[in-house]
């Protein structure tokens, strides 16, 4: 393996399983930060603000700051508060989406006949009250911006709806698309890539996840390996048409 | 206009326009039924049961008794008793949907875990949970029935999301699909015939809506007209691939 001045991380199945550090994690970041390696961590998570998640992932015992983090939700706020600063915001979403948008200075509001941009999330508190809202906002235009579209979600509870139920209701009925910021689109790679600040030939993203992490690093012409911690065996990389770069057994294997 | 021995009529839009009777409609159907015609009413509506539609549309002096009609729930009910008797069934839907399933005899369950059928119908308290158990039992691979899928729903308060949002929400995460009972799928025109007893090729589906009721005329292979007293008008006509066998005003203009 080729050494790069710049990783991005995915974060779940990479570094830690539910509420499991990766054998060997700490350490193998730990090394990278010596070496003077840039290192982002990004994750398709909308319902964690960046602060919640620095929260989580410190207490694993992981070194990792919340400036080095790229939440989605984080991510959409970034990417909402560029193209629509200003403007009137209606968001399904989680507390932890609110709370990134307001961060960047958002005006949101609960009044979507007012509302000029949705932004879609996964929603533990979705209703058909919201959906309604949604709806009408698409029906009549409105630019659409979701956190991810992610279909499931495994969970320590099993496997759960992820925001693609959200994303999937609204996609049906209204016909209109949403721009996606998390993996496998482009935007939140670009954000990664922004914070490192190196070549992105001289980049890795590392994941666990074909569809998610090697497609988004494809994505936007970084290297990819794929890490065996997670959802991914070897034999579902041999039968996929995507292949990374490096198939490795854990972040602990990763050379500097 | 041929005459027919048998007639299909969709209700909203054809017979009633949100609570207000199309000029005309009562005695469209007096004189229909005293020149012996055989009659049926079949409806996408989702969260209404038999009883509580027959009430809503004698309310408006509309001369149709319960068992002509066949709501959706209804519909959904009957297909689920046939094929799955005897099955635990857990349902995604409103009271009307409940009330159907327990007066065919159907068992029904709060514990996704022990249900071998999934039900969906218009979920006016949708939330993240029912998405939640709805999607483990089609993981699973338990058969799924849906009452419609119909995408939009306009009501007197705007264009709602109509089952399509629990529809679109479940097929976009599972990859699965439902068999969908309402039109303009084939099991409530079936229905509709069985009711009518009469050849199909002497009856004639009326409806207001191209993609809806004069395909679902099409998929069964009966005659089709189209009112223009609902949601389409002269040039959707036009502009259609699908062309129903007649165009007519209103249903007042039938000839019997």
């Amino acid at each position: 393996m080729r050494r790069y001045a710049g990783y991005i991380f995915d974060m779940d199945g990479v570094l830690y399983r539910g509420s499991e550090p990766v054998p060997g994690a700490a350490e193998a970041i730990e090394r990278l930060k010596r070496k003077g390696r840039r290192i982002v961590f990004v994750s398709n998570n909308s319902t964690l603000s960046r602060e919640d998640y620095a929260e989580k992932i410190q207490e694993m015992g992981l070194p990792i700051e919340e400036r080095e983090l790229i939440p989605a939700t984080y991510a959409t706020a970034r990417y909402v508060a560029e193209r629509y600063g200003g403007r009137r915001v209606y968001a399904v979403g989680a507390l932890g989406l609110m709370k990134e948008l307001l961060r960047a200075g958002i005006r949101l509001t609960q009044q979507p006949a007012k509302a000029e941009v949705l932004v879609t999330g996964s929603d533990p508190d979705i209703s058909y009250q919201k959906l309604s809202n949604a709806t009408a906002m698409l029906l009549r235009g409105c630019p659409w911006v979701s956190t991810n579209a992610d279909k499931l979600y495994p969970s320590e509870k099993g496997i759960l709806p992820g925001t693609g139920a959200v994303v999937g209701a609204l996609q049906y009925i209204t016909g209109r698309e949403p721009v996606v910021i998390g993996k496998p689109s482009k935007p939140i790679m670009e954000q990664a890539l922004e914070v490192l600040g190196v070549p992105k030939e001289e980049c890795l993203m590392v994941g666990d996840i074909i569809e998610s992490d090697v497609l988004a690093g494809r994505n936007v012409g970084v290297d990819t390996a794929l890490v065996l911690t997670g959802v991914t065996r070897r034999e579902d990389v041999e039968a996929s048409q995507v292949k990374p770069d490096y198939v490795i057994e854990s972040i602990a294997e990763l050379e500097v």
